[in-house]
């Protein structure tokens, strides 16, 4: 993904799926278009094939399970996901933790099926080792400020900088992603100002009355300074 | 379902994915008008929309979290699955294990949001447990045999008879469906005998070169007793 | 067990380790001698055997894994809780989830064992659905109660009586205890005249500042009916 | 612990409980002295405690969980197995997998009660990631070995090879184990040349008729180099 990066996870929250899912969806695009900033979305496993194919945005797996095609009932496997018109996934969100080999075997499977990966985190450690298994992004999450409306770049921009650092001290390729609680331009903005790639984001969008307006303000205050992606 | 029902997981087979799976789809909506057997279908997830709007089979997920709407990334409600298009859903597959609590919540959210529920089970105490929690199904599965090829029907009919027996003693309203190793009409007229009301299967028909050709083999032997739903 | 049981789970609460521990076991089997009440303590799994060595109680473990001795690293077979001198083990605790099959099998290895079976469960649906799996007790829980400080006696008289109900029908022979938020003598009167043979608890005791003054007045109310032991 | 270090992983082998663990432990003591090679023993949690008070060697927890004592019914603290005389612990073994927020919370506990930690993991990016957490050692593992009697030096030393240069790269203060299939004194000899401090193994010494003799085979080729801890 060019940056900055903005990724919408939109959990299974009901304000997430069906046609207002498509609405965030329709926000993305708009405001990826107007703004230049790369806005993704990780809807639930059953839309990612309408989302992607209706809207101009990088779809995302909110999960995948390490395992090739095979006898695993149940599972998300890189190349359903990928077939359904995903560009990338989440791996070992909070909300649904993977071991370390299903880490690494998850993000071996996805970059197979040509699906970038963004590994989620808890601390600085942890943040180190996922940038070990060379996944594109590590999102640090605070498990304690998900969901809570307090944003990790005002509570905590330490353990932003500390992840930031661990990560490029075992890999300097891994980009981060800043998590947890981020709600406006400012936050994202001062994501950035403290060595990460862009932020990852539920509840402030997907819960927003107006995702469109939500998405403006977070992309206000960005410069976008290359486009790839 | 009406009786006898016959249930293909497509489980992460490639075989059941894509072009593969709407071909199993057709060949299962074409011998369930020829025979007037019920054939239902669960394909991975991101494939229950396309299979559910193209194809007039009662298709199922092959698994659901508990969870209602809200911050469980990764999850699979039975709201998404439903809105899907999904008529159903596995609970519990052997590959797909859940605790006790998240089946009965399982049971529960299906119902909610109107979905039949199949909850796998491996020998008779289970099925005993999990009758309890009245779903509309139990599917009996020696873990032993799925995917050995070798019928339970042949190789175990007991556990199959006990399991019956164990199920009606808790709660009568329950079917029970027989699961692992069944390939043949010869597997459903034993397994319809031991007085379960169909059967779930899975590598047989997905990796079947001609899937109508064995769905038909699998509904020879069969006589519709009643036609409901 | 004879009726009433009263087993104090001593989680992994440092209050209920070492000295503590010890004292805590004093005092169960000073009050278990005074008042004739059985009174049951499971202790963290490396104090098992001190406890069951020094102290005239039954001695159970927090949880066992349904598994055969062989290689398991870092499970809890029976064989092994027996060996150190358990009489019994919880299993499924709502801290310790199980899937269906793990429960069956861990009551089945239990049994093999020679040690009771106490599962703990969340509802009526699951109470049912453990009793069918014909453990000695299940111990019904609200997890919503569980350390809370509320009496589920109090605060949800119906859940219990519900699931003594529920358990019954399906298997007329499995014991209920009542667990959640357990405190007083009241409670475990109450406890008892909604149908269940004793109570399952922990903070109250082993956080008390004096246990023995607890367990008195956990006693306090009850007539012993009958003693086997 | 001093190098080379040979850890026995007891698992729940029916060999290494009782009166067979205190031969195992006993065979380990004795070889201990003889050689010089520091030889830690792993038996079930319930065996911590005699076999630490009754004989000279390192004991070892085989798991325990990342959380601080409190309400955690089942759970091994960090704590209880250090209070019952281990002075070490395997962490995330291929049979009791754990996340990577699990593992780092285990390291973490496991330092704060000055128990050694032994990571285990199943290739070399997860063998960097572990390094990453700052354990004491890493042992690798390549799971379709564990068991097999195939020794990991000679089916697969690159492995090992890749393992040591990818912990060394994220720490270099981090010491890497050998397991799967240690049967031998060659076996031991390879795993120093690849540079490895020791091994790692379970059923070769566990189910051995004479654990003294294979114990003594294991330290035969090994010249003690420095004697710490």
């Amino acid at each position: 993904m060019a940056e900055p990066f903005i990724l919408i996870n939109c959990k299974a929250f009901a304000e997430g799926m069906g046609n207002r899912g498509q609405l965030i969806a329709e926000a993305a695009e708009t405001v990826m278009e107007e703004s230049g900033v790369q806005i993704g979305m990780a809807p639930v496993y059953t839309e990612i094939h309408p989302i992607s194919h209706h809207f101009r945005i990088p779809v995302f797996a909110q999960h995948i399970d390490g395992v090739a095609p095979g006898p695993f009932t149940g599972h998300v496997t890189a190349a359903a996901v990928r077939h359904a018109g995903a560009v990338g996934t989440l791996i070992n969100h909070s909300e649904r933790r993977l071991t370390l080999a299903g880490i690494e075997a998850g993000v071996k499977a996805a970059r197979a099926a040509h699906l970038e990966t963004v590994v989620c985190t808890n601390n600085d450690p942890t943040t180190a080792a996922a940038a070990a298994l060379e996944p594109d992004y590590v999102a640090i999450e605070p498990p304690e400020l998900i969901g809570s409306g307090i944003s990790v770049c005002k509570a905590d921009p330490e353990i932003i900088r500390r992840s930031v650092e661990a990560a490029r001290r075992v890999n300097p390729k891994v980009k981060v992603l800043t998590g947890a609680g981020i709600q406006t331009g400012d936050c994202v903005r001062i994501a950035l100002e403290l060595g990460t790639s862009g932020v990852l984001l539920a509840s402030s969008v997907v819960k927003a009355e107006d995702p469109a307006k939500v998405l403006r303000d977070l992309v206000s205050l960005v410069t976008v300074t290359r486009r790839e992606g």
